[in-house]
């Protein structure tokens, strides 16, 4: 449960070589930890990636600063070209990181038969059912339950209150944030043209290695099939996925983002805050879907995409932007059409009277 | 916690009798469970509802499917108007279901003078407050919590971390799935111009018989009277049902649906994904609001509608359908009045060219 | 976890002073309680803010009714500007509320050097990790996670379930509903070109006094410095609030609303329900954003806004209205474009024929 610094101190150009950037000024600089622009004070390294934050670096109290290149600093930099990454690498580097195990509460309930690995961090108030399975060096935060059969892999993190139903399987790494949901029943009802008839959710759900799963988010169960996150997903809070959902790799699924059922995502994706997606659709390779955008089609790999329904997003920034005009738009047209008729009806009034000549 | 299947074998002929289709082929055929078409093999029967998936029907190794009639099928096959109801009856046939009980964790916390039925499933770590009615063969999974006064209804199912605030009713047969909150505080405040004055949620939550309800859902208590879910209504995960919302019986409410304060959502209505609903209107029976659409006003019965206000569907389809359009709409007005006032120009110098004449 | 009646008695009069109304009919009416209009009956008091309700007042059973200036009453009343506001102050006084504290659960569960005020009420299955602070007649119920070094301010009500992780500062007087979630990691990746890598989520979250948080509310962890929600903001059930967001004081943020990252809220705002506001923004203070809206740019103080992108709230009013016209549009904007295009073919022919003359 706990974020601590390691106490440890680092020199400017280790810390450049670490993340292999490029020193630029007094490598000599001793550093031990992380902060903010606005806050950093001695012995502390900043970062600034968004341009709009390059105004605080003149004012800030940092010791040093990881930058893009090409940008003037007052104080010693580490220069990468991808300088939010090389931030990351030297925050992890120096905030440590748990690598101290505390052990397994005596207060575990478990089931029968749970194998369970070595150097894990079981918190108080686990409960396990049966056949459950825990690999080494895994942390469980209070309020955890695991289901029957249940499999979690190595080094994985599952924060308070997670759920995880019985027979998921967890990979590698993976970490669930608070209250977030594995494997709940999917939502498929038979309608027999009076009421609904429950279909039993009797498949599973796969997290691939590296995946992270935000708080309060829910991941149902495959009806017959599982549901499967592929390896190094990352899935913000409150997404709802539907079951016998597929992503691929290393895609980027943002906050309230609901997925239907049996709709398969492919790799690279990037789904952006509250989009929603029918199901049964196949969504390619490296696309990017707006923020709030509704994909009701099949989308190509590559695409980048916006609107209910998705339309390329650049199409989408222009329509998105004439919308305000409708009212006036349909005002022009309005009196277009009174001077076209006037216009007519002369004419008409112009041939009668030529007739009648 | 666990789904199994019961051991139990059937005849192919026996399953169709069961769900009241017709035997397509060799009745003999044993049937031990059901599995999705691709997975499906040797006394595994499938199933095909989605024209989508018909392709994948010669390659299955399916012992049977499940099919609607008129469809040409290699393998035997019950032929039912409605193979996906079909299917679900055959599942919960084979799946057999947790008939038995394991009784009361004896680690259950109660508070003072609760009632528990015959036959439970209590698992560990569940705390009743006072007061608290629990009917026969409930099942309360890890980490339960339910407050002074609630009822729970016979053979209702509550998965974990599930939190029933006080006084609030569950009715029979009810399935609630893990991180639920039922009977949180309705979000209302009474401002008096500079901050706001929070009004007490006195009101409770009535959740009718075979009602089933999502992971993380939220529903509210009412403010004075009770928020009301009717019978047989199904209500999909993180789903969040203001307070003295009442809805009827056999509704469909699909993920991430937002529904405000004191609305009336009839019965055998469709609220597709991420609808939301404004307070204080009435939505009648058999309405069907598409997906990510915006209700502002009421609704008349039986209506199909879309948007945001919405609209009658088919409209909203091709109003959305020309979104992409606005651009090229508003050049071709530019265009065209361009057009028109050189045409009156011309006719008013062709006017005053005559005038000189 | 019980809400109670207070068993006391009021006059009508007395309240009527208490809530600075105007008195209007028999101020010796008692009154014990309030109710529902529709079910309120002898000794029940109970109110009209909303029009619509207004038909109901004749036949209400009420022994007296809250009320606007000038609106016929059948009852006595009690006459308010602000009907709700002195409904909301009414409720509070005869519905009691908690003053009992229960004590400390024999099963606390508690790390290293916790400090825990007088009063409190702690339910059973709560967990404190190491130096946590709980000030004084704080309310935690079952099931409640607080993580290391949070500290709890007075008066706070933590309602079943919810996680407060490590470091996270609550005010007082703070009510926090079932399930939700404060100071989970911050969605913070820096991709490398192939995989995603994991930004440290150092910062913390501060919630300030007189803030109420809905049930399932996900609120993440600043990345660096913190999360900031200021004093007397009310937030509803199933809102994302991302990491490194400021919101201002006595602002409302309505159900399944999501805020990016680092963007700053102002004071007296209203976010309407299903929000979603990008990331790194300044939405000013008293703005109010419509339901379902995406706000992608800056908002200035005071602006009423709606849409996606937003536009002045009215403006959005006509061209949503006009949106189901859109398809007429281009129908007659073809039209027009074939009538014009005749009109110069005719024009041509006609000069042509002039030439030929």
């Amino acid at each position: 449960m706990s974020q601590s610094e390691t106490g440890e101190t680092w020199r400017l150009a280790q810390l450049a070589s670490a993340v292999q950037g490029d020193l630029d000024g007094d490598g000599s600089v001793e550093i031990h930890g992380v902060a903010p622009i606005e806050r950093a004070g001695a012995g502390e390294i900043t970062f600034v990636a968004n341009p709009k934050y390059l105004g605080a670096l003149k004012d800030t109290g940092a010791a040093a600063v990881v930058l893009a290149p090409g940008i003037p600093s007052p104080i010693p930099a580490i220069r990468s070209a991808n300088p939010y990454l090389a931030f990351a690498k030297i925050a992890t580097l120096t905030c440590g990181g748990g690598a101290t195990h505390r052990g397994v509460s005596a207060d575990l309930i478990q089931g029968e038969a749970c194998k369970l690995g070595q150097e894990l961090s079981i918190y108080p108030r686990v409960t396990l059912g049966d056949h459950v399975r825990i690999g080494d060096r895994v942390t469980l935060c209070p309020g955890v339950i695991i289901g029957d059969g249940a499999v979690i892999g190595e080094d994985a993190v599952l924060h308070a209150g997670v759920s995880v139903r019985d027979g998921v399987r967890i990979g590698h790494r993976v970490i669930i944030h608070d209250g977030a949901v594995i494997g709940s029943d999917g939502f498929g009802f038979a309608p027999d043209g009076e009421r609904y008839y429950k279909i039993p959710q009797m498949g599973g759900v796969v997290i691939g290695d590296d995946v992270e799963i935000g708080a309060n988010t829910t991941i149902d169960r495959g009806t017959l099939g599982d549901t499967v996150i592929g390896a190094g997903t990352k899935i913000d809070n409150l997404v709802q996925i539907a079951h016998n959902v597929q992503i691929g790799e290393n895609s980027i699924i943002v906050s309230q983002v609901g997925i239907s059922g049996s709709t398969v995502v492919g790799s690279r994706v990037t789904l952006a805050g509250q989009v929603g997606v029918a199901g049964h659709l196949s969504i390619g390779d490296s696309v990017t879907v707006g923020a709030q955008s509704g994909v009701t089609k099949d989308v190509a790999p590559g695409q980048t995409v916006s609107g209910l329904p998705v339309i390329p997003h650049r199409q989408w920034l222009k329509a998105a932007a004439s919308f305000a005009h409708l009212p006036a738009i349909r005002r022009d047209l309005r009196r277009l059409q009174q001077t076209i008729k006037e216009l007519m009806r002369e004419r008409k009034g112009g041939e009668r009277h030529d007739g009648h000549q």
